[in-house]
């Protein structure tokens, strides 16, 4: 099977496994007990949170706290910073920020919306527009997990503190931590990421957080782990795993990016282009490469394209109840369009041979498919 | 290491890890991928739904949601039902309810504490007399986790839906699920479970939930996973581990509950009694006993048996970073007792022999303690 999914989830890492494994068999303790074994698991956290936020973050400027996934981190981040006025982010987000903000209205907070560029990122005038003196937070993804459109959140930060310096700014990194160069600005208030979408467990996430911004709220109330800030036994083995994927990741972000942007161009370019249209940017995440066969079933493609062995996506998995993808509707295509949408997702391990055997399967699936 | 502090977390069972990695090597994809490998995924969850659910309950009563661990299902359940008037619960309950009734005062919901007998379990009386005609939400913890105490939260919340049928009744049942016999009646509403006790892994647990009442809301807001009900990537390992796990200890509760009440005996009547007293009642779960070394300092005397291979607790791991067990200082005793406190926590593969070496420790321990 060649694995193209991976923005839905990564195969966790064997290595990450191998090395983790420990925390399973031997280590197992809870990290609060006093006696030597809890201390033994209480410091691997230590360690794994000062890694995964040292290789974005500068540690004396943020911290993290460990979460059970990428949507607990937005939801944590959204309802602690969101409890008055209006709440502005853009029609691009992930359903963990999208249908938090359609909650925040039954909380009394608006939630304002921002359009798309066709490519998917942020029209960023317009999100600044809706930006005033009542807005307490505003959102706005990294990486689409739709398209792969990079937003410039540091410079959409900086203008809309320059516009409102209360306002706290959240930012979706789920489908950059790991996978594009990046470092938190002073402008960025909250980060949430996944373990899973980079070679780890599906379970775990974090939240990173300016130190100076104190307002962030328990979501879990309980025993008082994570600094009182998610209670609930920390989930030892899904941390080792994180920090044991990230380690192998960061140490060949660059080379990994440069490499799978290649594989994603030699992919698009053996595409038949009388089957294929691209949706992606050119300057998108090498990660992610999003086209559309018009008016051919997407999902019937990816089922022909499954049993042929390549495994893709179509659209957020999180989402895949929904007849269209909710994203690409507000990045205005018509529904032949949306029909047909494929989304190719990479990971360090895929390789040319990967990309150029995907492009022909997917020829071949489209052609097979028959007119329309 | 003679583990003995299994009500802080258990070893996760070989057996399950060996069966559940499956889902992390081969069937890695997310369960709402919609080809073949994804519906794979989430076959399994739907198993694990239909075994874990119908080992307590009848499924055509009550359904199923999974969360990511015992503190995330009390909280989702308590800031769901408790929206108004008061809220009633006990003084002998885990952190996870304990601290969230506490946030509800901020939510402009009264909670209310009953008091406990001194073996911890709950004054049944004085916690009716505190259900009034404006309590929306009861809870209760099933086994005590301080004390192993039994509360019968069946005739609890029959006599609570009595007093107001409109009253919703939780249960805490993170240290009864798997370890000794019970079915849901149709007066429990909610009821927590988490994996980790059980032998699967910390970052599982689960929110069983009487089909009739439907005023559960989402606690985590995204893709719609669980129905709708708990959003974010599906935890499918840890789902599977939970599921194996209980196909474990299910299979022969019955038997290692009578088994371990032996253990527990066992070690309790060779503990000299000139140096512990019992706090545990002889009617308790067989999976805890708790006793206090008056005097001497329970943290300290875990750290001397850690040394001598024995792993026992000081109350609930959750806690320990408070002086004293509040659950204990409810029951009544004073600083002496509660100076000294040591749970011990069994799991099916403790021996007797274990039980027996961990008293030969314990008396040891306390006897180069010196005199108090």
């Amino acid at each position: 099977m060649i694995y193209l999914d991976n923005a839905a989830t990564t195969r966790p890492s064997d290595g990450a496994l191998t090395r983790a494994k420990y925390f399973l068999t031997d280590c197992y303790y809870n990290p609060s007990a006093l006696y030597h074994g809890g201390a033994e698991a209480a410091r691997l956290i230590s360690e794994a949170r000062g890694f995964l936020l040292g290789q974005i973050a500068d540690p004396a400027l943020f911290s993290l706290v460990f979460t059970s996934c990428g949507s607990e981190a937005d939801n944590q981040a959204i309802f602690s910073a969101a409890r008055r006025g209006n709440a502005v982010t853009t029609l691009g987000e992930h359903s963990a920020v999208f249908e938090s903000y359609k909650e925040l209205k039954n909380r009394g907070v608006e939630p304002r919306f921002a359009p798309l560029h066709a490519d998917g990122s942020v029209d960023v005038d317009a999100l600044l527009a809706l930006v005033d003196e009542k807005t307490t937070l505003v959102s706005v993804i990294h990486v689409s997990n739709e398209t792969g459109a990079i937003n410039d959140i540091a410079e959409i930060a900086r203008r809309v503190k320059e516009k409102n310096p209360r306002t706290v700014f959240l930012s979706d990194g789920v489908q950059a931590f790991g996978k594009i160069p990046f470092r938190m600005t002073k402008d960025i208030d909250l980060y949430a990421v996944s373990a899973h979408k980079i070679g780890a467990l599906k379970g775990t996430g974090a939240l990173i957080r300016r130190k100076g911004y104190t307002a962030l709220t328990p979501y879990i109330h309980g025993g008082g782990q994570e600094n009182g800030l998610r209670s609930g036994t920390e989930n030892v083995f899904g941390i080792a795993c994180f920090l044991y994927a990230a380690q192998e990741k960061f140490a060949t972000l660059s080379e990994d990016a440069k490499r799978l942007e290649t594989c994603k161009e030699r992919l698009w370019a053996l595409l038949d282009k009388d089957l294929f249209m691209r949706i992606s940017p050119a300057s998108g995440s090498p990660y992610i490469l999003t086209v559309s066969s018009q008016g051919r079933r997407g999902e019937t493609l990816q089922r022909m394209l499954w049993d042929m062995g390549v495994a893709v996506g179509t659209g957020s998995a999180c989402n895949s109840k929904k007849p269209h993808s909710r994203v690409l509707e507000a990045c205005g295509y018509p529904a032949s369009v949306l029909d047909g949408v494929l989304r190719i997702s990479f990971c360090p391990s895929n390789t040319v041979e990967d990309a150029e055997a995907a492009a022909k399967a997917m020829n071949e699936a489209a052609r097979a498919f028959g007119g329309v």
